[in-house]
């Protein structure tokens, strides 16, 4: 099959599981309380309407490279870190006050728009309910890695790999929401945040958990390690430049959202470097600001190119990738997979959304 | 040892655990970025201003009293529920508006205070933080009963209690936070509450996880259940009746909280069904309204004493507690445990914060 056939296929059938998740397995919850079947039904679709999958497609992916055979059960195992991931988008959603995801509103902003009208303060009230909305994903995602249907040491070896991938993302988030606020405009937090919020948490994680539950061991993981976190940097690099370049259609978010935001990026950090003095001034007042006008997002935009800082951060991640599908090639896995980790290495510099 | 020294003993014991658990095994993460290091800072100061520790010392109980030989390896594992408890205080005082804990300012007052001035917005960048740093304790808390030294069969197996309680504990908050908004003025909407929130969570979870890492059996932990849930019931009770006529001093929030929150109490559930047709109005009149004056909120004591939905709640919590004690009474446990057991129940509902 081709890459981006395979990866149609993955994602419809990881659409499915998750559909069967919620519209089975959790729909025996819904006996507790009306309330219970509120926050289940907003959650699925909020979960449902979209998403790459990108994580569990590398979770199935490292248990299928390392000679694992139990396809029905990954596929099951591997909703855990999209679970996990909608925990984080939605507590993400709360904190960036992104009204929108995947072009909807976010889970804060149905609660809000479906009970908080009644009362005096909405917004609080969609935003406590997304908290504990998330909350609950979050523990959900934990419960069906450690109920899976592998042996025993390899399900503990998992479900600890799970929440150390859990510590470390909140870290990133934490490092990423407070450098928003004291920017320290440095390439080593921009390092730490790509490496905790995406390289570990988007592929090295996943591809670790499929692995550990296919019985692979401490070499195997770390040569997996050597592909994913530059390939995560790469990823992140071109989340980042769709971020800014990218149409708001494209990025199911308004265009101005990451400067808005104060998101500290490579782009931004490196324009900093090589900025003249006028224009470093501009950028540090735009970062953060929450009414960013279109003119002053396109003048960011010219001087991110005209600094290099544009194809500095493309070289980045083209380097990157690279470097993970030498290591990739070296590794000896089922050739298939190999195939299309290496397909999806590339595809993640060509993707355009 | 008397109930009341070994109650204390195990306090002292627990904080020091707690104190050696930030400052030497989480001291390790603080390398990772200056904004690690707050969050844990920040954490370990709200985590060591106090509690009960009811929790953890079930925890412990539980496991000593169905023959448990491991005490340092237990006292450990039983900081895993501390965690979890002190992330959904967190996330709780969010939602709740609580800017105070334990009479000193909630993790997201102290986060708007320490970095929130300097930026629009203080109140949105602490309710941020906090909702990181609640997120941060809970992958803590399951870490530790994941990573406890215990075989990894019992450890697995505590583990998924551990989550299934983490589940229970988020809907009963859902429902708690949802039916504040839409009441049901209704007795079973307050004894789901009691039962998700309060009766697994703070005793039977932690009897059943501390007995499970004992080696403990389904019929074991069923009969743990049967003294656990009425005792449940009755806490909840006992800390209701303190919500509503204890001291600000005793119970380090302020005295109108309860009835600005909209909490469902028995008290109040009893109370509407037997008050005349002003005092109803009156009481749903304040029910969740922010700025309860003392004159209203000694109306509202009135009003449950006359009504007699004071005794009926006083009563009730006794009959919880003697049920619960008659059971531990027929259990086969450890004597010296069973022994304490009993004088907890009795403790509970004598309480004065």
């Amino acid at each position: 099959m081709r890459g981006e056939d395979l990866l149609q296929d993955y994602k419809r059938r990881i659409d499915l599981a998750l559909e069967n998740l919620f519209d089975n397995h959790l729909a025996r919850l819904y006996k507790m309380s009306p309330f219970v079947r509120e926050v289940l039904d907003v959650t699925r679709d909020f979960t449902l309407r979209g998403g790459k999958r990108i994580r569990p497609i590398l979770f199935i992916t490292g248990y299928l490279a390392v000679g694992g055979k139990k396809r029905a059960d990954i596929l099951k195992a591997s909703l855990s870190i999209e679970m996990l991931h909608t925990y984080f988008l939605i507590h993400d959603d709360i904190i960036d006050r992104d009204d929108l995801r995947r072009g909807k509103p976010s889970v804060h902003k149905i609660y809000e728009s479906h009970i908080g009208k009644r009362k005096e303060d909405p917004k609080h009230i969609g935003q406590s309910m997304g908290i504990l909305a998330g909350d609950l994903l979050s523990h959900i995602g934990t419960d069906i890695i450690m109920r899976s249907r592998f042996p025993k040491e390899k399900r503990i070896l998992a479900a600890q790999k799970f929440n150390t991938i859990a510590i470390n993302t909140v870290f990133g988030e934490l490092i990423d929401v407070r450098s928003s606020i004291s920017p320290t405009f440095s390439e080593e937090t921009v390092n730490d945040i790509h490496l905790l919020k995406t390289a570990m948490y988007t592929i090295e994680g996943p591809l670790h958990l499929g692995a550990i539950l296919a019985g692979a061991g401490k070499k195997t993981l770390d040569s997996f390690s050597a592909f994913a976190l530059p390939l995560g940097q790469a990823f992140q690099i071109k989340d980042d430049v769709l971020g800014l370049f990218g149409t708001r259609k494209a990025i199911g978010k308004p265009v101005t959202s990451d400067i808005s935001e104060g998101k500290e990026t490579l782009l931004i950090t490196k324009a900093l470097e090589h900025a003249t003095w006028r224009e470093r001034t501009f950028l540090k007042e735009t970062f953060g600001k929450k009414d960013l006008s279109m003119a002053e997002l396109n003048r960011v935009r010219r001087i991110v190119k005209s600094t290099g800082a544009y194809d500095y951060s493309i070289d980045k991640a083209e380097i990157f990738v690279k470097q993970g599908i030498e290591q990739i090639k070296r590794m000896r896995i089922d050739p298939q997979q190999k195939k299309f980790l290496i397909w999806l290495a590339e595809f993640i510099v060509r993707r355009d959304n």
